[in-house]
């Protein structure tokens, strides 16, 4: 079961980032942002992979491009580290030493499994649904081929922790009043027109899924 | 020397995407983000941090917000894998399988190493830098005593890969002229109005550092 904090690795003792308890954020971060980074032990050597995914419940499903190394990877050694950020402003204080960045993130331990050939079909649309929802409606249905060549691992999210920035600009008392700018500057992140990718596409209408995403952003 | 793909686990074999030996792209994607995920081992089990960082020729400097336990970590286990992905556009196919995200990505592996005291100005200012370029000139110096709580790791770039998106649907053959949408949908990543942290703030002219962020995005 999702929670968040729960653990000794994911409690939290810095004060500038509020340590969040509620599932809510957790899912909310998850279901807001694309990419995942992937963290593994390869021969005693960290590597790390940036990773599709999407969540159904208290799991995660990732989806990658490189998928047999991963594969010999995880039979070795299954356990990961997930890191997800979303960064969400420039926290510009009145000295270096104060500023940085405004951000959401979530941190996932556990050990990763590869996910059945019974359950691809499902991992793959959760996959999917992340990225355009309701994509997998409009297209037709994956072939027996293309499920056995994908690779998608899952992960509880049994053990993990939850970040998010205080919006706060954190000045010294003795910076104040001395004719210094602070402030916030958001990052603001927004879908632009689809592109047809050839000329079929160009005669026919944009499908649901993709004019949704844009007026979601 | 940055040389991007020049080794063995930097060689890239998957053909969807373009590895890039060119040290332009590498540089470029560096410098055109803010986050990196670096990945370390800890007690033989992966752990990935998100960090500011910024590149002062083929050294590239990161900043995390868990100083301490990251020094302690680092002086057991030096190597690490830094993964910098920037997400271009959804890639939506005529097929769920053949769907996914164009990106620009760099992974670095290395042994980093933390930033002298000697060198620590210099190294904080490189990742204000990459934030708020210009930003040192306008603000005080840092103190000793910031310097003194300040940690940051530095990682050469001899040892990197670089991924370009082919900027193509590559859907089957079998899948044309059905009367199927595909096409991409580009991110794009703006910045928002700044927005002053209190009542000096807001009395003051917004800096030059930060006008020019809008003008960049």
């Amino acid at each position: 079961m999702a929670n968040p904090g729960g653990t000794e690795r994911t409690k939290l003792n810095r004060i500038s980032h509020k340590a969040s308890h509620d599932v809510s954020d957790l899912y909310s971060i998850l279901d807001d942002n694309l990419v995942a980074h992937v963290g593994l032990v390869q021969d005693g050597r960290p590597l790390v992979i940036p990773m599709a995914y999407g969540r159904v419940d208290d799991i995660i499903y990732l989806h990658g491009s490189s998928g047999s190394r991963l594969m010999r990877l995880l039979a070795e050694q299954p356990e990961v580290c997930v890191s997800i950020t979303e960064l969400r402003a420039l926290k510009v204080a009145r000295s270096t030493f104060n500023s940085g960045m405004h951000y959401r993130s979530v941190v996932i331990f556990g050990k990763a499994s590869l996910v059945s050939d019974a359950d691809k079909d499902k991992a793959l649309s959760a996959v999917s649904n992340a990225m355009i929802p309701g994509r997998v409606q409009e297209v037709r249905a994956n072939t027996k081929k293309e499920l056995a060549a994908t690779i998608i691992i899952s992960l509880p999210l049994d053990e993990c922790s939850v970040k998010i920035s205080v919006n706060e600009i954190d000045d010294d008392e003795q910076d104040l009043n001395k004719g210094t700018w602070a402030g916030t500057v958001p990052f603001i992140s927004t879908i632009g027109e689809p592109i047809p990718a050839d000329e079929e596409a160009a005669g026919l209408e944009v499908p649901e899924s993709v004019k949704r995403l844009s007026k979601r952003s």
